[in-house]
């Protein structure tokens, strides 16, 4: 299909299935929005639990088989179904999704509870609306109305998860734990968003991510700079002159060897990216900030996307309540991320860093470094047949073709597509003003609605593929 | 008298008053030391009041007259006295010292409680035993022995303020307003240390302190660093940049024309520097370091105290909880403070900071500069009279001649001198391990009795410089 060919709705298998069951659905979709599943919360432990209850219940009612609690070793359990009658020759795919929650606070910022979802303006506003219950919510949906017409051309399995809001601890154990239960020729993760409401993507490349808080030691204690200041390190000083080395004047990362394995964008995929409708000034707008930085010579999307890079998270030395203390801070620390991209390693990122820090730091002074976790980057290879399939589906609901854009997220996918060697899939129809992790998180109904008619053709496509 | 002629005790014209009334004047110390009046705190002003009116009566007791609450503009109030019977042709002298304290915190760190003073090996432990209740003490009590033989040869007044410990925000005023009450020939300052316990020493310079309080701002909120890092300004780089371009690969503050005021030491001030017994394996010790930093080409003693120096004393920017928050920090801070040499002047310093932070900053960032406060340097003439004078009074007491250092402090000391137009001198009996500031801070009575006596032989020098 052409980009300039334009679909009609009911051309769109399950367009007569969202019309007839809306009402229900959306009841559905409001009966999980109101649990509070806050996965970072432990007071709302028994909330998860609830959820992932009702997550059970919701793929027995959509129709699926075998569904079970799958336990983690210490942490939520992930609700797992499948429905796998489509024959030995039909490809298999795995969907993935979340449905616990972001913390809610400060509450006083939400226009109307985050546990009671409204319909306002074509919005659905609640905490999880778009992330993730909504999105898990049209998989299942459109499972149930392709099964009511005996028309699921796939085996499908759906795996999802109640610990991706607190980055998914248990996740690739039991991946590797369940390997062959979960095993598919593709994984569709629905957790993502599109460019703008009438510019549909998908994504085909998540940065990966290596994280490392440091401490650094220079005295004792603090001390009275009045009697020692001039004549002893102090750790703000060694902490800056860190932090502030870690970019050259170009702005690139100083860490040996960081940029060797990085491989460059595909033609196709530069083509994808010249073809997006980006501004650096709507970018500025959107971020709210009056100046662009980054690597030399690169644009902006070359530098979110396709460029690995380093941000300090956190800074914190010495005082830094009301007033003054006249000290020489002893210690202090930061926090240094990594983006990674394609082909880099976080192992290899993490040796990096300690042989940086190693050279940089004077006898006497003191660091430690605790790595706070490594995702490796991802890569969906834009030329595989299921990203057609999954093009093709898009331009049928959205009448244009998606375009290719990269996320910054760190979460399972890049494991998912590792320990099940399959090539992963972003259907998510989220939208740069979802508020996602903020108060008056929204999904905005049309984009719901489509991504269930979406994920209907999806099978289809993929269902044909094998013929 | 030479450094090397030793005077035996009963010269001292106050050595058997100190016998006599040992047990009275220990009585009078512990009851002043019982009060927590801790000025930092609201809940302890009570407590800061009542030291007040137990410091009217200390005065009272050692025969003070025209003693009185000097109440300042909303703040705690000075406690007055004098006694102006030695004659017009007499010297004048007042003696400054402060009767509030610092907090206690944390209180599972003391042998014994704050303030329940008790005497061990010859030390009492107690809060403000040293800072700065007992150097008060023993002058009033010198003062009191002397007035009991009618042998007082100056005329002395007292002004002991309650709010030392928290920057003294309404002293320089009530100076002012008070000038003509306060107007003497030379200041006493009863509340520093001395090198060690057989090396007295007397201050004869105090660095000033010029501070500011540095809001940096690149982004109206934090940003998600998957989705924008590389491509914003992050505070935590900027914050970095700054903090670390404060100093030059030789230690030296980068302001332009910070050092340009700065007047070297004289002759004698740099002789009797290199009197002393120092050495830099000791301060390292002293300071739980593993390597002195600084200005290239400065010993140790120069870079504390005959240079100007600029320490950070706090970075705060970003998230600095457990784990990792993956964001671009938008906001971010730091403290800065400069130390001051004579003759640099705290608003030419400060007019310098705020061009070298518009100069470093690229448009698109901005700081929001807060000044937190400014302290001139001071500096005791150490050819007046006066010092020789107090030379010869510690000489006598501790049976070798005082040698000349520095302090860092940045209290009312410089306000005294300046305002009251009159040299400032430093009695003060403190060592370096009394933890000032800290749990278990103490006095070495050994220290308190000398003083008592050093302030009896001062008087009588002072006195005896008259005829």
């Amino acid at each position: 299909m052409r980009p300039d060919e334009e679909p009609r709705s009911d051309d769109l298998l399950l367009a007569s299935y969202v019309d007839a069951d809306r009402d229900r659905i959306v009841a559905n979709l409001f009966d999980w929005l109101r649990i509070p599943s806050i996965s970072a919360q432990p007071a709302h432990a028994p909330d998860v639990r609830r959820s992932a209850e009702l997550t059970v219940e919701l793929m027995r009612e959509c129709g699926l088989e075998h569904v079970t609690l799958l336990e983690t070793d210490g942490g939520a359990p992930c609700v797992y179904g499948d429905h796998l009658h489509a024959g030995p020759e039909a490809p298999s795919a795995l969907v993935y999704g979340h449905h616990d929650v972001q913390p809610v606070d400060p509450l006083d910022e939400w226009t109307s509870p985050p546990f009671e979802p409204v319909i306002v303006d074509g919005e659905c506003r609640a905490r999880g609306a778009i992330d993730d219950k909504g999105q898990v919510l049209y998989e299942l949906e459109a499972v149930r109305g392709l099964l009511r017409d005996g028309r699921l051309p796939v085996n499908v399995k759906f795996v999802v998860e109640g610990e991706e809001e607190v980055g998914s601890p248990h996740f690739e154990a039991l991946l590797r734990r369940e390997r062959d239960r979960l095993a598919s020729d593709v994984v569709v993760v629905s957790d993502t968003s599109m460019w703008a409401l009438d510019v549909p993507s998908t994504c085909v490349g998540m940065r990966g991510l290596v994280a490392f808080d440091v401490e650094i030691r220079s005295a004792k204690a603090d001390l009275h700079s009045g009697v020692y200041g001039g004549s002893v390190p102090n750790s703000a000083h060694h902490v800056a002159r860190l932090v502030s080395a870690l970019h050259d004047a170009d702005g690139r990362v100083t860490l040996p060897g960081f940029y060797d394995d990085v491989r460059p964008l595909t033609d196709a995929e530069q083509a994808s990216v010249a073809q997006l409708p980006f501004r650096d000034a709507d970018w500025m707008a959107e971020a709210g900030v009056r100046r662009l930085e980054g690597e030399t010579g690169r644009s902006t999307l070359e530098r979110v996307w396709s460029r690995p890079t380093c941000d300090v998270v956190g800074i914190g030395v010495g005082y830094t309540g009301d007033g003054i203390k006249t000290i020489v801070p002893g210690r202090g620390g930061f926090k240094a991320t990594f983006r990674l991209v394609p082909d880099q390693q976080p192992e290899k990122v993490a040796a990096s860093f300690r042989t940086w820090l190693a050279a940089m730091l004077p006898d006497g002074v003191d660091a430690r470094v605790t790595p706070k976790g490594a995702v490796a980057p991802a890569r969906t290879p834009i030329e595989h047949p299921a990203v057609g399939a999954l093009t093709r589906a898009i331009a049928r609901v959205w009448r244009t073709s998606p375009l290719f854009t990269r996320e910054g997220g760190s979460g399972p996918e890049e494991a998912l597509g590792r320990v099940l060697d399959a090539p992963v899939l972003f259907l998510g129809v989220g939208l740069p003003g979802d508020r996602i992790h903020a108060p008056n998180e929204r999904m905005v109904m049309s984009q719901f609605w489509k991504g269930l008619l979406a994920a209907g053709e999806l099978w289809r496509e993929l269902g044909a593929m094998a013929h």
